[in-house]
């Protein structure tokens, strides 16, 4: 049996001299992982399996070579060589916990043991105690939950909800966002994932979002972006009919489309409009709730209460599919009578519910929301900020907890970025490669490089994922022009 | 600590004298259970919370007094007071091999201690394996599967790679059907389900499908049936534009419209007609396939190949949310070099895959797909042809393996139903609450019962279960003219 031991052979070592006098222990505490060529072999059959028989999402199927991985921990991957890799994705920004949390694999196998499924239409204690957990942790009398599978399908059943509630039909939604891959959700989407799939759209309205960086509205201060963006959103309701608008469908933290957090004052103003014209506000918290931005939920940063919240990810870090929607007593009440005309087989599943129990109170006891938060202030943003004052390529950075983006860039007045919108670009393709082989799985789209690690990642390992960044955008900046 | 012993004081005892003879024995196969006093408390507080925080499927939110599950076994749950019921409607058609089935409580387990979550677009040997056992055991060149949560967003999937692959935009769809409740799935179901959400269905157009009882047709013979039906198809297709239209999307067996499989010829005439006009055929079989009807794919018993498979429910029992499409080489084609423009976070998740491999080699080794074949032929399709001999309100009685329908009229000549299209009745519903106290908790659509019990229920336990679906049948009799 030939061991091959990931740390001894192929191990990214980071020494003595790092730029913050650390020393990276991801190894203490993690431990020596060593895969057994049988291990290893049936991650090549996982491989060719996977090639003959798996179509994967948003890629063509056949130019792709995906990454195998033998195992996780924390927040770690290993790769099919046993490569121990950093998760600075957490997969797709979900893991906020990490991997393989004890607690939360051992409450999955205890209701495993108990009750691994049940309809929808009966009660279930699991199911019961997340929408108590949910509801406690969500804001002003979002007191009702309807869970569903994951993200899209939240969007898609809020977006009704809204309709139905208000007797309107056209929907509101910003460019720069990602709201799930189903017709609905991806209509609502203002990503080019939407193109292939623009028809059926009837009444989606896309508007222009805040976006300081690369403001549409030429505002050159917060003040003045806020303004805009608000007085915008404001002539797109006159102009659209306040009486036709249902919804207005906003990530409170953008994520994939880019972590662009709103000016001060802008979600407030949000809120005051869609108050004023009797749109229902839905906040997107597919991937900024859940503890990600350093609070249970992102809208708790600036105190807006909206009228449904979606979230899926971090509820329960993905590890059983599992998303929802967080109602407002008004929206209830027009479902007291009324049956509300929705469902999916899986909705409220046990197995996803109790995973979600376990990673709350897990996130509770160990303090991860808070840890989140520090990691963001103490370390990813001044270090993500000291990188720009020495690398050129760095156009902005932005974010907050365990949620932030650097937006790369050829030409720092120009703001030329480094991959077009909706696209890749070999430079891009240079600096991730680079991540990788440095040891860290990044999570990259068009021209930014996103650093979201899990919430509870120990500061050695994300000091070492930063750092491996920081070599990695020497790579970038030679493309400055 | 006070027990309450559901089998003592609550249990349904059927005694000696049964129609068929048989002594009820489900004592013998599941044993006794008792609850404690905090066993019930807790489902008490399950009920609060629930009826204080969940939002569920499908209902008017304020009247609804769901039951409580304490346990679940096998055919059985025991509801909130302890009672034990058979469960005959296998939770929504999903519960294919039971509750709690130890080999895939154990294969939950185990990849819940290796490896719960990984993102879609990584290699993972328990997605893999799935897709290997689908992909071995779909008919003809159906080669590749795209996972996703459930059965609404596989449809979304399928009816997207289907207008992606043809470049056309309508898709054909029956009427008496459901295909799931996000949008674009809903719009595409045929049943009332569909009316509250018919907006943004740019070319969904609806077809009248062959369903003999009440034939659309004025049919009068089987073959009658099958040869009307598909002119009228032909006649669809000719009427919309044949170089219009994507897709077909059919039930091979419609479940919850009333398991209404096709007459003889018919599904034969849907492939030569859909591969003639250029059109993709989608077979929905979320709630036919995994052996529901007898074989591992319903459209086995016509040697039917469609382009594309979707399924979800039987795949792994729902004991993980898990659904998919599985597709045609040809379609894969398309896709090879071209970005399939959809995907979702939890797409083929670990733990969802390790329960399909699970429940397909469980299946397997104890031959469920053969015994459901059996049920279905010897004892449900034998005793309910003999009930309607005896029942007046007996309209129609049809199906296979674990997959019957009995459909209630209050006048055997006119057909009138026992309860309107798209309605309950208290006829009706005095007949379901007849056979709930008798024990059996049945699935009840407008006005049929349906008889579909897991594939591995035990011979006694499926005749008890008609045994009370007999008794009940009597108060439906009162109400025939
Ligand atoms: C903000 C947001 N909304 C919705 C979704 C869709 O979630 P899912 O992939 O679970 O359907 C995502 C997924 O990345 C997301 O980031
Ligand atoms: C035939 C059919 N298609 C699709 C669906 C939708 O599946 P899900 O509820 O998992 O979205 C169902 C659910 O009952 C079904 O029976």
């Amino acid at each position: 049996m030939t061991l091959i031991n990931a740390n001894e052979e192929l191990n990214h070592e980071v020494n003595e001299s790092n730029s913050d006098g650390s020393k990276h222990d991801a190894d203490l505490d993690h431990g020596e992982r060593a895969f057994t060529a049988d291990q290893v072999r049936v991650g090549q059959r996982a491989h060719d399996l996977d090639r003959a028989h798996v179509f994967h999402s948003w890629q063509a199927q056949g130019p792709f070579d995906p990454m195998t991985i033998l195992a996780a921990e924390g927040p770690y991957i290993w790769d099919g060589e046993g490569q121990k890799l950093l998760d600075m994705s957490s997969q797709l920004v979900n893991t906020n916990i990490g991997h393989q949390h004890p607690k939360v694999v051992a409450a999955i196998q205890e209701q495993a043991a108990k009750l691994c499924t049940i309809a929808p239409q009966h009660v279930n204690d699991a199911r019961s105690e997340a929408a108590r957990l949910i509801t406690d942790r969500a804001p002003g009398d979002l007191d009702h939950v309807f869970f569903t599978n994951g993200g899209a399908d939240a969007n898609e059943h809020a977006i009704r909800m809204a309709r139905l509630h208000t007797g309107r039909t056209k929907v509101l939604s910003a460019y720069r966002s990602y709201h799930g891959g189903t017709q609905l959700a991806v209509n609502a989407t203002g990503d080019p994932r939407r193109f292939a799939s623009d028809y059926s759209a009837e009444g989606i309205v896309h508007f222009m979002p805040a976006y300081q960086y690369r403001s549409y509205f030429g505002a050159t201060t917060e003040a003045e972006e806020t303004q805009r963006a608000l007085q915008h959103l404001e002539d797109m309701i006159t102009l659209e009919g306040p009486s036709n608008i249902a919804a207005l469908i906003l990530e409170t933290v953008p994520g994939t489309a880019g972590i662009y957090g709103p000016p001060a004052g802008y979600l407030e103003g949000v809120r005051e409009l869609t108050t004023r014209y009797g749109i229902i506000y839905i906040a997107d918290e597919v991937m900024a709730g859940f503890g990600r931005t350093g609070r249970w939920f992102a809208v708790d940063h600036w105190d807006v209460t909206p009228d449904l919240i979606t979230f899926a990810k971090g509820v329960n870090s993905g590890y059983v599919p599992l998303g929802g929607v967080v109602i407002s007593d008004a929206i209830f009440e027009t479902f007291r009578d009324r049956v509300y005309p929705g469902g999916l087989t899986y909705s409220g599943h046990p197995l996803a519910c109790a995973a979600a129990v376990a990673t709350i109170n897990a996130m509770d006891d160990e303090g991860m929301i808070g840890n989140a938060e520090r990691l963001g202030r103490d370390i990813i943003g001044p270090a993500l900020h000291e990188m720009a004052q020495r690398h050129p390529s760095i156009g902005d950075v932005r974010g907050m907890g365990c949620f932030w983006a650097v937006e790369l860039v050829k030409d720092r007045t120009t703001r030329e970025p480094l991959a077009a919108y909706g696209g890749s670009s070999p430079e891009m393709n240079r600096v991730i490669a680079a991540m990788k082989s440095g040891g860290v799985l990044p999570f990259a789209n068009f021209n930014r490089i996103h650093v979201v690690p899990p919430l509870n990642t120990p500061d050695a390992d994300v000091r070492f994922g930063l750092k491996v960044l920081d070599e990695a955008l020497s790579i970038a900046d030679e493309y400055v022009i």
